[in-house]
């Protein structure tokens, strides 16, 4: 995925510099691109990504998908082109079903579902077109449409006619190649243009050799290369590939595999492609019928040899898969082939869109890093995304936020999971203290469910931040509700595993960051440390609750910049700020999240929807960056002990006896250090016991007054 | 200099973001700069800075020059700008003398050694204005060639009637007080106006209270701030003081400070301002009027002890000083005073213009490093200028060579000296290796004459170059003439004396670069080893000769950021580039030094200029950034001794003979690895006798065919 820097060499270095003798003139063509190229593959089209392929000799693979039928069908496809994307396919394609409303604005029209792999998931993406029984008015209005989402590749085809027996419309479009002139004669070049090559001819083409001719033409009215369908034998396609050839055709052709996967969809599948099954296959498939694991497994085999046989002729370089939208088999076939690509580069640190006019997007606010879907739908009318510098942005304009965009981040998870994870009953603000740290910990909570997701991070605890799991885990325990966080990262080689991302020879680094709900209390014991002159420098903050009501210490209210890289040859790339004016945007999702992801698993007026309403009203949002990333932080602090003074007390706060009769709120036995060294005094942290929201007046005349210590939170 | 972050406390974040209650709205109010502002005073009008001060305490100077006579003068100023302008005035102020032709584009006239002070030495610069005697079109048409220049300062004045007996014109300009509304009248608040006070009254005046109405008419009128006419004792100007408050007079008053600096110059000035030396002083100069050193002494004594009692009396924050153009008592003062800042920090790495449009700029190219000011004239007719990235500039345009440039440029030393360090006669190639070796050593040359610029290095080596100073010695003595270079850092904190930059609290970077001049057979040898794979990644180069013939492993022509810095709550501030484009102008400027600052000084057709034409026309210009800044580089690869295959060659170059008989032309006997780890690979850096210029057809075959190899120089 990732593009290496390569050498200029005199020839064109000296185009762009053409070496005038001296003074003067010289060198003023320097039209260059505005921001550092750091993936050129993200600047390209698909038939430029293709033809580097072809060049190089390294093997890639495409898949596809069709349209779900329900809502709840388009969530789990959206997370499986996440997970598939993983694998590094060069494009994936979407198919189109006249029955089904294809253009529509449904969230599951083959359309809308393109529209999401493109932008939110990020992948390169083909839409299928059919031409046939339509209006010459509806197909440029798909096309302007598909144009409009940042869609770039049309698989142009006819379609099956609609009715036993099909005739020719006069003027209409008839066949596939009416429909490859159409795009060209009305939207030039914009778009790239795939056709369908049939290596056994089409079932209704009046010979192999006409079919052939037919093909030739799409070609030659503007396609840009070929997927076959299906076939069974490897030698099917490889003397397809060579006919094709012989009569001129140049562009890739690139053969579809379609993995067995089941006695049915193969029987299925037969009857609409009018493809016989070639003898050897029904004799091992029709006794083993009724096991779907042994059909599958004997699919994979099958799959795998054919597609060796296909690599090997060095004929091929790309695999493109029918997956019946299933993971498995194609996951398992693409990693045995060695394809699969099992640590995918990544060209920035958090997942690019594929819209064209992303191309030069290169810095975002840290705040949606688990979120990025609600990020890219927040700012999809956006015509400029910042690069260089967040700064030069222009003003962000968050829009609003819209029941709409939920779906893009529905949970995966239905309601009666969601109770397992997060409580059937919430007893007090503890039993949500446990759910963080159960999610942290990865360990199961008291009715031995593990937690593995939470309104604000619909997956499990990143690698990275698997780093920090130690110390989040006793921070979450103690009421400060960790929902984002990065360890600091001083220079580590751009090829790590775990943090790395851009070309390799380069160098990221990171500040480290914590972002936390938590009490007013706790937030005016930590402000106290905060303002201490040791910190002051150091650590960044912003404070922040549902009311808007804002305490920072940024200076002039610009961005920090809390991700960087520093790459061969290119200026620095800084990929992630802390920005003060996104976040106040990013506070209303973030609270906004308590009541609509959590607070409305509960009835109404229930002791826990009033929990979550009371954290919501009363709790605040922080976030912390070290600036000091070369020192040690928490990730660091773990064999610091707990200092002697650490006692354990009881405070029963106001709030909490009102909500339910526990014991101690918070407990110190125990703790440790943690955000220790790099946030807070161990000493110094300590919480009054007033129940109440603190306003701002009020929580300078509580600093001011010194009042008494109910208990000390060794942090 | 450099502004700290300070503490924005929850009224001003919430005045930005006034914390609507939930989604939607809030805070849409995002007008920020478009670059992270390092340093606030750079954005700052010269009565923002000066009420700062006021605010904070903080003591600061300010220095009077007058306009030189000669163009020779002009150059001699302008270093003393430079010089001075390291103990941190807040702004200096250039005197307007009517005879003096001072509105001028003469090198010598007011105006332009105001822009110069302004533009090229970076300094907040009053330019005084005087206006009786003139018209009003006169008067607009130097304010408004002021204002072109980037100056935003006027110190209005009357100025001296000509003639004995003065009569005021009728609808003319006959006061200070009628061109401060002038000026408020026709460019409204775009000047900040200074005024003279008088603390004895202004001789002309009708009394000490009519010089005071007429003082603050001025001040109603629209001046910003007052610098008193000189005086001798302190109870002078804090009775002023007072006397100023008491009538409603509330801008800053600066006291004029007049260091005495000889007997002669006194007795001038008093008859100038009419003013009368008080008894006590008088008593103490007369007997020593013929030592120039004790009166010096004495009068910084004098203006010591009177200052201190001004700053003492806690009425005083600034002190302005009458230099006279000199430097050495007013240094003195300012010294034991503990108001010259001995250790400036730079907001950045390189010499900051103060036109205002040049506000934002914070990064440049590399190649200027050491000529600043050849880099401002060359980029002065640009509109905007980069911020954040290099790549996000409009295409540079930097302008021709023209000669009139030179000025800024002339070196300070007269031709006879540059003779003696540089070398009467040149004999070979080698008479230059060794005048480069002696720059960077610090060493005398053979005839005892220390080497303290280049053409390209005006001032002798730079504190952090020095950091390479053994490297670079061995490499120049061996024909890699070395004109620019920084050594790598990796994270060294931004308050570091040497290397640091901009705000405390942050750490600074750089790639190790290194620039210089050297032969077609070197530079071939180089190539061979920066194309294998080892150094493919690690090292990007850009070799061109004169004739701009250009080879580079730049990625897409992309600049490569060298110095960075990273500091709390603010995006990464990355202020010098190698850039290939304005690579191919700066290798215009960088040949033509050559011959302008070096070949010329030799008769035509002298085998001296004919050496450094031929080395002119030959050499190439070579640049090298490693792009592995933690890693080990040239710097600390000091202990590696020689490999056991180095051994002394003889190699007669074909010009080396033709030009002169000398011996060896490289003697690799005591060498050590050098640029070693960094850049070259011992073993492989070989050079071959060819002796005539290759191009680049001719270098691509020498490689391919493995020419006898001559000797080998171990780098």
């Amino acid at each position: 995925m990732v593009n290496e820097p390569h050498s200029a060499s005199s020839g064109s270095a000296s185009s762009r510099s053409d070496g005038s003798s001296s003074g003067s003139e010289g060198s003023k063509d320097s039209s260059r691109c505005s921001t550092p190229v750091l993936d050129a593959e993200r600047h390209e089209r698909l038939r430029e990504k293709m033809r580097r392929r072809y060049d190089s000799g390294d093997k890639w693979f495409s898949l596809e998908f069709f349209p779900p039928r329900t809502a709840n069908g388009a969530v789990n496809l959206i997370s499986r082109f996440d997970r598939m994307g993983m694998g590094g396919p060069l494009f994936i394609d979407v198919t189109w079903h006249p029955a089904g409303d294809p253009g529509s604005d449904k969230e599951t029209s083959s359309m809308i579902i393109a529209n999401t792999a493109v932008n939110y998931c990020g992948l390169e993406t083909v839409l299928h077109m059919t031409c046939c029984n339509q209006t010459k008015e509806e197909i440029t209005g798909h096309l302007q449409k598909a144009k409009h989402l940042g869609l770039k590749n049309i698989m142009a085809l006819r379609g099956d006619p609609i009715g036993e027996e099909w005739e020719e419309e006069v003027e209409g479009f008839n066949y596939a190649v009416d429909l490859v002139k159409h795009i060209r004669c009305e939207f030039d070049d914009y778009f790239d243009i795939c056709v369908a090559g049939y290596p056994k001819g089409h079932p209704e083409a009046e010979s192999y050799e006409a079919d052939l001719r037919h093909l030739k033409e799409k070609v030659s009215a503007g396609a840009d290369f070929i997927i076959t369908q299906l076939f069974f034998r490897s030698e099917t396609f490889l003397t397809f590939m060579k006919d094709c050839q012989a009569i001129g055709i140049t562009c890739p052709i690139v053969p579809g595999i379609f993995p067995i996967q089941g006695y049915h969809s193969l029987r299925q599948l037969v009857k609409l492609s009018k493809l016989e099954v070639p003898q050897e296959i029904k004799e091992v498939i029709e006794p083993i019928k009724d096991n779907d694991a042994a059909i599958r497994n004997y699919g994979v085999e099958l799959a795998v040899s054919m597609c060796r046989e296909l690599l090997d002729s060095g004929m091929v370089s790309g695999l493109h898969f029918y997956t019946l939208n299933r993971e498995v088999a194609t996951t398992e076939i693409l990693k045995r082939l060695g394809i699969w690509k099992e640590d995918p580069r990544r060209p920035l640190p958090w997942a690019v869109s594929a819209h064209p006019k992303r191309r030069v997007e290169d810095v975002r606010p840290i705040f949606w890093a688990s979120r990025p879907k609600s990020y890219i739908h927040r700012t999809q009318e956006w015509d400029d995304f910042p690069n260089g510098r967040w700064g030069n942005s222009s003003s962000p304009a968050f829009g609003e936020l819209k029941d709409y965009y939920l779906f893009y981040l529905k949970s995966k998870s239905p309601r009666e999971e969601l109770l397992k994870m997060w409580g059937e009953e919430l007893m007090s603000e503890e039993s949500l203290f446990e759910v963080f740290t159960c999610y942290i910990s990865g360990k199961p909570n008291r009715k031995g469910h593990k937690v593995t997701c939470l309104p604000w991070n619909d997956d499990p605890l990143a690698a990275e931040t698997n780093l920090l799991k130690e110390q989040l885990e006793k921070v979450n325990r103690r009421g400060i509700l960790t929902i984002n966080s990065q360890p600091n990262i001083n220079g580590k080689p751009s090829t790590d595993p775990i943090v790395g991302w851009g070309p390799s020879g380069g160098y990221v680094f990171q500040k480290a960051y914590l972002e936390f709900f938590t009490s007013s209390e706790i937030t005016t014991a930590l402000l106290k440390v905060l303002k201490t002159k040791k910190y002051e420098l150091r650590v960044n903050y912003h404070i922040v609750n549902v009311w808007g009501e804002n305490i920072t210490n940024a200076p002039d209210m610009q961005p920090n910049a809390v991700t960087w890289g520093i790459f061969p040859g290119r200026e620095i790339i800084q990929p992630t700020v802390v920005d003060p004016v996104s976040f106040m945007y990013w506070k209303d999702e973030a609270f906004a999240l308590w009541i609509e992801q959590w607070a409305k698993l509960y009835e109404e007026e229930s002791p826990s929807r009033m929990i979550i309403q009371y954290i919501h009203d009363n709790y605040y949002l922080v976030n912390l960056v070290d600036n000091d990333f070369p020192l040690e932080n928490f990730t660091a602090a773990r064999s610091v002990h707990p200092p002697a003074h650490c006692r354990q007390h009881n405070c029963h706060g106001a709030r909490g006896a009102r909500l339910a009769g526990q014991g101690a709120r918070h407990s110190a036995q125990g703790s440790q250090p943690l955000c220790s060294r790099l946030l807070i005094e161990p000493h110094s942290l300590s919480c009054s016991a007033r129940g109440t929201r603190l306003s701002l007046p009020e929580r300078d005349s509580i600093r001011a007054s010194q009042r008494p210590i109910c208990y000390k939170l060794t942090l």
